[in-house]
């Protein structure tokens, strides 16, 4: 669709900006996306962005403002002054509008709130400001569509008119009472249809979905995707119609869920990307590392306990990693399983139930794992006893394995806790310990030493 | 909003269903949403679920249809006839349609066709047809609002009026030639606020997104993401509209990748859910486990290899499930911030400046790791040869692991295989191995055994 932002678009940039071909600029960009924008800018050096932000229209940097990410975005917006950012902030919605402003200083955030022309603007912007960025009250915008239920059609046609140019797209159209209580909804499909002698009461959908706005952001995400809906009103307590939120910001919502959901479990804290910089990977992965390393660190102390069979049993210790291992796979999987299906609300009958089923599971792979080493050991001809010891621990380490893996997530949850800090090296590390102290303590009773 | 399906509601509908107290049926399901229908079907037993399925009507019934889940709604379409099914194809969307119409066999989907009513309806189906599913027009929906550019703004409002009346939401509003060439789009916005003198030509924007019927469907997801779009336009190779995408499809896409790169993560093959069947359930986790039980046998095989060690080197025998662990670990780090950096489509650079950087990142971490290592040795008094074998094989155990972990996801990538499938057992496993494989090769040219 747009041009391909490579290397070589670039390099032909930058060449432009140095010789200061402002005309040449403007025309290489006025077809491009803000995204792009915002993906050409990632590439430039600050200089180069700083030009680019001066000459580039209010409109436009307000909207590649939002695209950037948060730490471009602080560099930029510090090197602009108040009434710049007052500027910006104009141009966007109120919601994009709070969010960028909550990034800035206590101090900054009034500076620039005062310097907004539109007074309303900058109310409605400083009322957002005051919910928690992770509730519905920190996702809705103040910009909708409402008109009362006692307006004939013409009446509300008009007033939507006016209304209609501040909203960047109508959704639906809430219908409220004098009290802006909400009421209905009357979509948009309805307008066009309906007659012009009605009254809005007359055709409003009475049935309308709402959240309140203390309801937290991963809920609102819940209901909008189950209930296939576009946009939702927010009310406060009394039922008085706040805001809307629509489904863009929920998309952003369910992809960062899902992405600290699948870090979490690959052991990354801190929602880093590839192109972070070694300090920030470093910071998101070292934790993992060093919690890996003392669970190693126990387990090795745990085999050194159990140092008797040495001389007796040594093949025992070849098969620490693959009970380690074992251990740390099951319990993935079963608290992935957990962790998704809380995520997805769609989790049926008791802890109890559960654990229940998860034996049972448990015990049909561990048997065809154990007939597996069996044969295995069969093949290579090994005691017969250590494969029976290496058989049934691995039965029994799958067992625990896997009713741990499906615990944790779930006491994590009813504790309030995120469950997905459950899957990945939380469940490895402690199932590696669990699995390599069981192991050894059925091979002493089996073969006794 | 709606009543909490719980166990108490689900008892009291299913007395009701047993009495056949189908008024009271009816007022108790009357303000259910669809969704929240499928749910409580998904708690009944399937004698129940039919009985409720020749009950509701057939608007409700067909929606109810679409939010099962796919077993589910297999068993339901099994025990209604040709007609039957035809009657609720009649109710929904094209794209939804043809949905099912796919689950059905050649045969059965033929004779369906042939019993709906709406002949342009069953085309416009047996057309979307074709296109695979994971493909643009696999998701695209028939449905749009579509004007001539050569209409007048009253000409468009009132053909409009009757298109809407087919589309359950108007996104945009499409502009075409006499030819149906796309050539913008026309906001509802605009339209509320256009003079009725105006041609459709003279208000229209020309610059629209689109995309190709033969788009790979995540490919769209990043589209409409990237560029914050409510709803995108199918065309074919020669610009033709053929039909419209809208954001909540795209939003089922996202989830669902998010879903399965999360459980292919985790160990995980195909889409299980923890509610889903022992059968099931194993199928998705066995395979993995196999996997991972030959990279232990492996492992143990090699191990077994340095059994000359043993009597010389005990301590080197307690530290392998420590070695595989962080070897592990580390490779799931870093194919996962791989693989979701090549799913965000926000990965710079050459593979090579990538992979040395990982180099960079591995060798913190690894000194980090291997002086914690070299300290703890020293609290419990061990040989500093073996301390310093561990804590060296840590640090080059990691950089490999990691180059492994960066490599294998991007070559997976340019063959055009799923990268995630290398986060995981995968990835783990064969680390494993190789890390265990390098300690061993270290110990003894330091320890010379």
């Amino acid at each position: 669709m747009a041009i391909e932002i490579n290397d070589e678009f670039i390099r032909h940039l930058e060449m432009l900006i140095e010789k200061k071909d402002d005309h040449a600029i403007i025309e290489l960009l006025a077809e491009e996306h803000t995204a792009d924008i915002a993906e050409i800018i990632d590439e430039l050096e600050f200089d180069d962005t700083t030009y680019l932000f001066k000459l580039l229209d209010s409109e436009k940097t307000a909207e590649v403002l939002l695209e950037l990410d948060e730490y471009d975005r602080a560099k930029i917006l510090e090197i602009l002054s108040a009434k710049e950012i007052a500027q910006k902030i104009d141009e966007m919605d109120t919601d994009d509008a709070a969010d960028i402003l909550g990034e800035l200083s206590v101090e900054r955030k009034s500076k620039v709130l005062s310097k907004i022309e539109d007074e309303e603007h900058a109310k409605d912007i400083a009322d957002l400001l005051q919910y928690h960025e992770d509730t519905a009250g920190g996702l809705m915008a103040k910009e909708l569509v409402k008109v009362n239920e006692n307006w004939t059609v013409p009446t509300c046609v008009r007033k939507m008119r006016s209304q209609a140019q501040e909203v960047t797209r109508v959704h639906s159209i809430y219908v409220v009472d004098d009290n802006n209580v909400l009421k209905g909804r009357l979509s948009l499909k309805d307008l066009l249809v309906a007659p012009a002698s009605a009254i809005i009461s007359d055709v409003a959908i009475p049935k309308v979905d709402f959240v309140n706005v203390n309801e937290k952001s991963d809920e609102v995400a819940r209901i909008m995707q189950k209930y296939d809906l576009d946009a939702i009103p927010v009310v406060d307590d009394d039922m008085r119609l706040l805001g809307r939120i629509t489904i863009d910001d929920i998309l952003d919502v369910i992809t960062e869920e899902a992405d600290k959901d699948y870090q979490l479990a690959a052991g990354l804290t801190d929602d880093v990307e590839a192109d972070d910089s070694l300090f920030d990977l470093t910071r998101a992965r070292l934790p993992w590392l060093v919690l890996g390393l003392f669970g190693g660190l126990t387990s090795a102390s745990i085999i050194g306990g159990f140092d008797s069979a040495l001389n007796l049993y040594p093949q025992l210790f070849f098969y620490t990693p693959l009970i380690g291992a074992m251990a740390g796979n099951v319990g993935v999987q079963s608290s992935a399983i957990i962790v998704q299906g809380l995520a997805r609300d769609n989790l049926r009958g008791t802890t109890f139930q559960r654990l229940i089923k998860e034996i049972g599971l448990s015990l049909i792979n561990g048997i065809i794992l154990a007939t597996l080493v069996f044969a295995m050991g069969f093949i290579v001809n090994q005691d017969i006893k250590i494969s029976f010891t290496i058989a049934s621990s691995l039965i029994i380490v799958i067992i625990i394995s896997s009713l741990v893996g499906t615990f944790v997530p779930l006491l994590l949850e009813k504790k309030g806790i995120d469950p997905a800090v459950a899957t990945g090296p939380f469940i490895t590390t402690s199932n590696d310990i669990f699995g390599i102290l069981i192991y050894f303590s059925i091979a002493k009773i089996i073969l006794g030493f």
